[in-house]
């Protein structure tokens, strides 16, 4: 029944309607499958052989899926290669896909094929069988839509799964995860200038030091913050390069010549985003590099959003027995057995979640490295990771923001006190007298549990004019910035 | 209303019958809570805080929670401290915990406060209404079964977290992973009895080399297995420890003396498996190091199974232009460009579980450093990635083994060809002739693309006959073994 | 003796000439050091508390210093701040550092304090004693040419030691690391082009796929290493950024205003190389994030690197049993028993070095995440790492081109053998019979051990004449490249 | 000239007393070696093929091999397979080897061959050249100790590697690691007696929470460190089981039955340790699971020296404007610009120490995981690393306990002071007046920043008399312990 007269477009909700089981076939045989879902046999099969743990593969897959469905769809008609009829009910299903609206038609697991063949074809089943709804035919007839012949017309999966890993991920990166980066960048710049001026005690080596201002320190955190979200933003280059066009090892047979350049354009033009065509298909699918170093550029902001919320935490301790220099908000109750405990309960999340990352990238870094001829066979582990290193750092940053950093306060008095007993102005006198008497000054202080104003004074080595002029914190802290 | 007499446990089916929403009330005073949810104050805080990705605390921590629970109450109430009535309300719905009749009740994000404190008071909170309900009270009231002085009396979180985090590794461990490890052994170490006598060539450094049986290389990868199985299991010791009874820093404040024996023995009991009180309790809530070192022993399974199912797809590349010593099961198409492919995909979904699991071990040692002083705050992260490394590990090795080590079979004629082809058998020649000579020829044969015999019998260095008697494969194999 | 005519600048051969013990004197008093050594106390305080291992700081490091040192001392001569002589004496000792002359005056171990401290002190003690030798003083009284007051002036280590790093990493990328990686990839490129046309198998998943060029497949390793190469040197970019200035803190106490600007000037006027200051002294000095990302960018390296030499190494697997597509040169025997075998050393020895970089990466973030307050104090760790893999990488790189990759030739016969025997040809009938009677005929032909040709001929589906066209390797691999 | 008459064993030193080169050949030809040295044309061969930075096999390595070349040739001999005077010869040597005397003889790089075959055939090289010197032979002639039908009889780099691998990994942990782990325990231990007494405010979430001892604190990191220590030394076992009778693939080809048995006694006799042959050696040499497995219990030191170094840095932290409960020993001066600033170096190169070893471990669980077939060709990384690891965390172990841990103090005054300020001394009231009034009564002495008591008792829930006698510190320390 493959002539197109027969076949119209029609209006139907998305629904089987239909209980028990329904026989699908692919090239294997006959398989039984859930009659009230779209999926056919060869979902089924992954579904059985591959039921391992909780982890399914990620929704965004199967929405970038949708986008490369429907751009191939609409490249094969516009050549000629499709029937228009057929172009459309495929992308209008695509456009269903790329809804979420056949989210539940996706159940397959991550620990599958490493081509992501399986999930490739859950899409073009899904496809095939609801297009073939809406057109009016049998499901799992594979007429008027063949899963292979149509939905994946000059498609292998070793071309189109990386082509949808990069989509999925750059979508991610750039629609959730930037935007949350940079509010929690400016929401610690806000920090930065409201407390420009707020001398405190610099700690290095955990020691006093000398001093800076709050704002400068919180400065420091911003500029961390805003250069990984730079790393992240240079990294999607790599990602816009999409392997689609290559087919099965990269030459792209059975896809027609510029294929690669067309289905990308169509894939940008789409999303909004500039993909374009890998100008190397062998490199492409034979090695998932670009996102390896996208992931390394996640990681960046782990390693830097670790430091911020270790200083805060640390800073935040006590409140009586610690530094108590920044006062957090007051979430929750922090002890089940302790009353009236509050802990740095936003810093300790954001913490273990910049350690899941660094784990998880050493689990991409190590997959990257185990491709062998034409095709990585690791996409479904490095799929998985990004894409959960990239939604728990954007949620993570979203919570630390709202429930941490902006109702952050300073405990002012506390400040105050500890520049003012910190033994480490000393250095300030550097200059005029030399290290070795300033040195000899600081451990005096120390030793006879003076100011060092006290022990500076009693050495004779500098008048008290001076040393008010010289060793005075506001002076110490705008020299450089 | 906290006397005895108006208290009688009803049966009650669960479930709360309420819509809209129910004031709770914690130390930092009213929050909404769903009404149709046992939870209270403090789970619904962490939820508005929380919603970071989609990684949820596993429900087995909430079952083994079960446990603790109803350990703690039966101890109280043995010592007096506790109304009967009271413990008799918490272990019934203790109960309801364990069998996991109540997991939707436990709906928090691993990411939260480093020491489980909300899982804990999210389980306190839960049994307290549903036991309130069971005595006919009035969900919110904490009344007359109270989440901290009652369902959590004499413990803290800083001591049941763990306790918890150890019983459900160990039930996770005993009896789902280790199960399935020791089934895929046996199944090997049948193929290695099926296969013993077959002679192939040998590889190292993906060279050709002397041969073995197949038999003799699948007895290398049922040791590995058993001897990872050995590892796994004796790093169960460390978690028979518990930490319950150090309640907040470890000294036991508020809990009575003994009370780590006592409830750990409870545990004990209850789950069948023998858990003891942990020695020093500082190390054991300061510290996650039992944990560390169990993920370190599941990752030795990991990097045992690596080598094992990449050896399997190797030898069964091809199936004409690879290695094709093995034939393993077809289980689906493989491609959806290429018709008629199939892939090893038991083998890949096998590489990728051990790449996650080692990814998985780097974020526990790195959580398990990160310690302070009474606490390591990093217990979310590190029970979720233990949870999820075992449960990959053990489904994957159930699938691994029905899907993949049953049905291979052997390419006996290949195998056979490679023996006879090989020029590695030379070696045996060495304590004859001398490695020098026999090096001559092996390097003859090669040039001269001839039989190692024909390169052999050219240089006139041994007789026809003699070297039928040496270079015999039959008699290469079994000396040692 | 600090008046300047007293002091004339004398050419004096490096050497101490004394024996024995000479006593050196800091901030904590006297301590006896090697009298045939420039070093003081401050660096054999060091030696004592840290031998630790065998890891030494790299000298790249200390020569690195040099230009810091140098530097500084004519920003500060040119602004008056310290005696042109003493700035001649202290520039003139350090181009002795930066040639490495002194090298053996650097003993201190990559195990210290976390600052780098002691390593800046082993600098200012040797300058200032070498250079008081030049000024015809007294070793170890630090006069006229003072470690800290004038070889140290308006320096801190926590600015100076994170310049130092930068300066070394960047030299050594620069310098020893890129163009080594760029011969590597300009060698594959040369291979790529001499087998542009010879038509190999294709594999993907380890099994037989569809054809490809020897050229198509050495195209993608080629670019594979140009893209490392690309973000190796993408990432020197926040190496260029100079701490310097910043002092102890990042405020810039004790130094100048524009000292950082002007420090960074000389810096790069001295290398050659575009070091600018860091914008944000409190980032450059709190983290070392530019330090990580440059790591993670070796990484990329190594995971680009590991599946090329994989690659190698299993195509040229055999010589009789293995896939033996490629001949690598046989540069030493394999084997201490088995006579004339040779093995994929270079590729063996690569992987491992892969590995090494992939876990110093691991060490590197792991140390990137653990800074406090305004410092990080993980960074002999970090620079040491770093050092390490770009140097294994460069001379692996090396020694596999020289070694493996130029010698590397074709067994041209095998190759064409698997193209003939390969029934995956079968994804060029799909197009014109459709997938699911290519892939019965791909079945017949495996299950009758019959050419994919009989087969195909058998169902009576195609004609000789039509397979004949359309399944010819020659016009499958030059499709869309 | 290989008649027994003729040789005799001189006394002759070590030293070949040549210059310039000499000839040696090896089965692929002649090669030109320096002449005042005493190993062969592979060993030259790598020298060339493999100048990789700076990292060479670990000595251990080579003393190690000593026993195995000793005992092989005791086991041959005694068998009648070795002439006596050969198994003199050699064992002469090979105790020399054993003893460091040749260790300038054994030049290689750790990025080598992946088997070690180059390191075992510069061992064999080095025992044939001397033991021809001693016998009054000519260099190079392998007459009349050839290298590899003498020196390596019944053996291969395949067994014998691995072999060596665990002897100097084993001795290295015995003799070197693992007392001083031990010392370092009963230092802290020692520390934890001396201070059992003394009441100081616990900390959980970095916040302040209720007291414990200083001596219960310390105890916690004895206990870690004693469980890493048993963890270590029961990861011997593995270690313990020796591949030597596998040969080339792990039948034994060119062995005798029972080789494996004899000279894993004869080693076990050598060393004084309980040296076991390996019951499987296809496992043995197709794996390195003993050595991941070793080097995880080396990781679990690190992850539990990490912490306590980090526990100890942070309390003594300040001395003003931080915790400053300890008083760390000032073992240098800790800045080149803050005159009298002490930093806990110690500490951080400890730390340091730990990440590194953490690094090293997830390179060696890598290589660990790749393995074919008959060999893991990851050998010279994993042992490299081994040693590695194991190195620095004995020599930083000491430094640590020697410089740090045994002349730490407290300041008691300031710990005196925290317990007083704790609010979380409330905990104790709960059991007394139910845990939600005891937070209030927190709350209200922090929000008007009185003393606990001050607050208790303005709420009239408690009498002073009451609130004196439960919430006295002293009595709540020593519950459980």
């Amino acid at each position: 029944m493959a002539t197109q007269e027969k076949y119209e477009l029609k209006q139907i909700p998305i629904g089987v309607g239909a209980t028990g089981k329904r026989k699908e076939t692919d090239s294997m045989g006959e398989v039984e499958v859930p009659a009230d879902h779209y999926w056919g046999a060869q979902t089924e099969r992954s579904l059985i052989h591959f039921a391992i743990g909780d982890d399914r593969m990620p929704k965004q897959v199967y929405h970038a899926y949708g986008y490369v469905k429907k751009a191939a769809a609409q490249v094969n008609a516009a050549a000629g290669r499709l029937d228009q009829w057929r172009a459309d009910a495929i992308s209008k299903v695509a456009d269903e896909v790329i809804a979420g609206k056949l989210d539940s038609e996706f159940p397959l697991f991550v620990w599958q094929t490493g081509s992501g063949t399986q999930s490739n074809m859950n899409v073009n089943e899904v496809i095939s069988n609801r297009s073939i709804q809406l057109l009016g035919g049998e499901l799992g007839s594979n007429d008027p839509i063949h899963p292979n012949d149509h939905v994946n017309m000059a498609q292998s999966s070793n071309d189109t799964f990386p082509t949808a890993m990069h989509i999925a991920s750059v979508i991610e990166v750039k629609k959730h995860l930037l935007p949350r980066v940079g509010a929690l960048a400016t929401a610690i710049e806000t920090k930065a200038k409201q407390w420009h001026d707020v001398v405190k005690i610099g700690r290095t080596h955990l020691e006093d030091a000398v001093p800076l201002t709050v704002g400068q320190e919180w400065s420091g955190y911003a500029v961390q913050i805003r250069d990984a979200f730079a790393l992240i933003d240079s990294s999607m280059v790599g990602l816009y390069q999409l392997a689609a066009g290559g087919t099965a090892v990269g030459t792209g047979l059975n896809a027609p010549p510029r294929f690669g350049e067309e289905i990308a354009a169509k894939i940008a033009e789409l999303t909004g985003l500039p993909f374009i065509t890998a100008p190397n298909k062998f490199a492409a699918q034979g090695s998932l590099d670009a996102m390896v170093n996208a992931h390394a550029a996640l990681r960046s902001l782990a390693v830097a959003l670790m430091k911020i919320a270790n200083d805060m935490r640390w800073l935040a301790s006590g409140p009586r027995c610690g530094l108590g220099e920044l006062v957090l908000p007051a979430n929750e109750p922090g002890s089940s057995i302790m009353p009236g405990k509050v802990n740095p309960t936003q810093c300790e999340a954001m913490v273990m979640i910049c350690i899941q990352v660094i784990g998880d990238d050493s689990a991409v870094a190590f997959a990257g490295s185990q491709g062998n001829f034409e095709l990585n066979a690791m996409r479904p582990i490095i799929i998985n990771n990004f894409l959960h290193s990239a939604r728990i750092l954007a949620d993570g940053c979203e919570k630390f923001r709202v429930f941490s950093v902006e109702g952050t306060t300073l405990n002012e008095k506390r400040i105050a006190q500890f520049v003012q007993n910190s033994l480490m102005l000393v250095t300030a006198l550097s200059p005029v007298i030399g290290y070795d008497k300033a040195s000899k000054i600081a451990h005096k202080a120390l030793d006879e549990e003076t100011t060092l104003k006290q022990a500076a004074l009693a050495t004779g080595w500098i008048d008290e004019k001076t040393f008010d002029r010289v060793v005075d914190p506001k002076t110490m802290v705008f020299i450089n910035n």
